[in-house]
């Protein structure tokens, strides 16, 4: 007798989001959700943040709208959600009752599992969010961020499985946001999990495909025990997103594992996304393939692109391995944080200040909150000469409690921002939309009423567009350095930063 | 302590075959040739059949001075090439003083490893190659191609490994050219060969990634004890290729088996190939995802996509399904073949027939001669019934022996021949390029002292080329189905068929 494996099919959520910039409209989604809800999977990845921001910065799409559809559409599935713990879906701690709101309003809507992350693993900003889903009767999913440091080993991560299991999780998901886990500590940290905290914890495994390894390490996760894998319809698999459905199911053939997966319905889901994906060329990921570098570097692939762009439109593009050397150094200064999102833009942008700059000459509001505790606690001590530049930066000392306990409350400051706002149509979801997106929710409720927006382009109006000389890329690529001082644009979620910059 | 896990480098030849259409010429593998050298591979596969043949027909290059600048390039390099045993380069079978020949002068021109296979695994085809390599004090690798059918078990081909040990062999290779070794066979397969042959024996595993799951069946292959494994340098890997290089170093990590590769070699190899690949983009393979459908249809994915374009071209696109379904029919009816070069365009032809002209109504010389043994044997029985058909098409009996056995002795014949055509230098391996490919060697000798000529375009060139509307796979793809009767012309090798269809 075979093992079941179970699988989370990731293509409407972290799929585009990583290889379409998560620009795909939910009208091209539609049409698979059959496909999707009778195949087989144990739940369906639906929601994000990112997917969040960009239905309502860039496809004019309610993102409620676009779960209650996904409920309607696969009755039979776990729609599942990656939730930011204590930042929700956006860049900030929020008070513990926006949180529960945020949580309720969810389960309301249709969402069933609900994968929840610190990016500094910080078990105390996990709590708050896991009890509220516990209280909707929902799936709470506990996650460690996978990364790797002299200072994280198995048995700390397994430690960190045992906390998130006595906060009384639904399962501990191992999330590999980089690509970083290798097979054989796939198979330990699993293990591991399996003995500390009981064979019966459902473990569940989630992995990027960026350093080509991957399916090897979901193999070894199988064996070890592991009971979830996730993956993407090979049409909208490999580079920076995750390995292919339907290659898991074929790899466990003849093993003493399987799946429930229809083979018939996945090839209906990836000739459906194979047709879709063409049209979104233009936000195609340009880091596709296999990047091994990642392992010594510890920098995902998304974050060195950013990086590189940012520094060539400012002239500064031959600094990008001073950049990529100096980001290891920020990392153990501040302790080590895995890097995802937020603390890989954080950590990301120190670096580039501390090449063009000197050393924590100039700071960002974040990196001085980072340092001093304001995120969460570290693996790590951080660094006691840079907690100091920090505290003097941001003129407020160093905190060691759970971030969260110095908010007040604040939903009726929150429900009246949105109230006031042209377009808002009152519900508490329109609230929670504001709240986590200042900067872009009143201009998507003055315009919501136009409809969804399609961004993506036919063959013959990109041949158009291309004809038309729309080569943006190519001519900031080959724009010549400048002579003269800059200012440079950085940005961290919602908020800017501006720093001249002179050459030496 | 960990095991040597030794790998073999595929970019010089099959990386390049796979995903380019086998159009990289030397001047753009002279650069990495030093890295190459020092990165600590077990050997380096750099010359077979399609780019030796691509040498002469479009880059104007002489194969043989391709080889010996490898020699001269990579001194500390054992260079390994793909044989077809009986076939040598060619698509007939040579007579055994030819097949001793070509040996000869490829182990003379700098050769050090000659994998020799055949395409129906017939070890009668195997024994002359191998034991000419033998002589030669040569590296002589014997070849199971691995393939699936109800026939093929891992027994069978256990038994084939003792019988290509039995002839001498310095280590027996696993050629997977379709991706269908899934992980559990390879582990079976690799197992079950060190228990009958011996543990010393060196077992070397060769596999595609186009199905995806080949990175997972190379863990288990060494799992189980594969010595060598072959890999394709990252910035030409996957799709129809390889696995990449990197992942297969980082995937052993922390495991119990390690490789003496450079990190920073292959960064330097891979940064080399990664600038020259775009530069042949027009020749890049357009099945670059995964598929595992091949696992059902047995059907290699060049196979499929060379019947596509055929049929297409010929307004019968719409009846692709019908010729992939009728494909295993065919295999069985010839004894389940394994399909690769020639048996794939063989049976995948006759498919091609059978949908448009009814079953065996038209065979081709190819098709009568597989059935009729002169290929070799097959594991399974052939078709009684379209053995009568073959027989009287062809107008000869059925053998049962070896078929270079019915071969007289053909040198002197080919070196006059050679020595015939203008700008023949005389040499044996000129006569052999003759041999080989007679319908090319004419016309390259000829223009021989032109030079060689690089087919790869910079962005600039393909920039112009585009917008000089050179669109011709889309309005071949666009071009509407033919209404009345159209000639179909079928290449196989050298060989063309030209039949005539009529719609029903």
């Amino acid at each position: 007798m075979s093992r079941m494996v179970e699988v989370t099919e990731l293509v409407l959520r972290d799929g585009h989001q990583s290889l379409l910039a998560t620009r795909m409209a939910l009208e091209d989604m539609v049409p698979a959700c059959q496909d999707i809800d009778q195949a087989g999977y144990w739940s369906v990845e639906c929601w994000g943040g990112a997917t969040y921001d960009s239905c309502i910065r860039f496809l004019n799409e309610d993102p409620w709208r676009r779960l209650r559809t996904f409920r309607e559409l696969m009755p039979n599935s776990r729609l599942q959600m990656l939730l930011r713990a204590q930042n929700l879906l956006g860049y900030r701690h929020y008070e513990d009752t926006v949180v529960d709101r945020f949580v309720d309003k969810s389960a309301e809507n249709g969402m069933d599992v609900f994968r929840v992350f610190d990016a500094l693993n910080d078990v105390r900003n996990l709590r708050r969010a896991l009890e509220a889903v516990r209280r909707t009767g929902k799936h709470a999913e506990g996650t460690i961020c996978y990364t790797t440091s002299p200072l994280h080993t198995i048995d700390k991560f397994v430690d960190m499985a045992q906390q998130l299991q006595d906060l009384g999780c639904d399962s501990i998901c191992i999330k590999d946001m980089a690509a970083l886990l290798r097979p054989q500590p796939a198979f330990d940290l699993v293990r591991g999990i399996k003995e500390k905290c009981g064979p019966e914890t459902l473990v569940h495994v989630h992995v990027h495909s960026t350093t080509g390894v991957t399916l090897v390490s979901l193999m070894k996760a199988i064996e070890a025990g592991a009971d979830i894998v996730d993956t993407c319809i090979s049409s909208l698999s490999l580079g920076p997103g995750h390995n292919p459905t339907e290659a898991l199911v074929e790899m466990l053939e003849g093993t003493g594992y399987t799946t429930r997966l229809d083979k018939q319905r996945l090839l209906n889901i990836k000739d459906h996304f194979a047709a879709v994906r063409p049209r979104y060329a233009e936000f195609e990921s340009k880091f596709t393939g296999v990047e091994t570098e990642i392992f010594d570097s510890q920098i995902p692939g998304g974050m060195i692109s950013n990086m590189e762009s940012q520094l060539k439109q400012q002239g500064a593009g031959d600094r990008v391995k001073e950049v990529l050397a100096e980001v290891p150094n920020v990392r153990k200064d501040a302790g080590y944080p895995p890097l995802v999102t937020p603390s890989s833009q954080i950590v990301g942008t120190q670096a580039v200040f501390n090449v063009l700059m000197g050393r924590y000459k100039v700071l960002t509001g974040e990196f001085a909150d980072l340092m001093l505790g304001y995120y969460g606690e570290t693996i790590g001590p951080r660094d006691p000469e840079v907690m100091r530049i920090a505290a003097e930066h941001a003129k407020k000392e160093p905190i060691t409690g759970r971030p969260a306990d110095l908010l007040k409350p604040e939903w009726d400051e929150l429900r009246a921002q949105a109230l006031a706002l042209e377009g808002c149509n009152g519900t508490d979801e329109d609230v929670l939309t504001n709240a986590l997106f200042p900067k872009v929710a009143p201009k998507f409720f003055a315009q919501r009423s136009q409809g969804p927006k399609n961004v993506s382009q036919s063959a013959e109006q990109q041949a158009k567009a291309a004809a038309a000389g729309n080569g943006d890329g190519q001519r900031a690529a080959a724009a010549a350095p400048v002579a003269s001082k800059v200012t440079y644009d950085v940005k961290i979620g919602d908020r800017s930063h501006r720093v001249t910059v002179e050459p030496a």
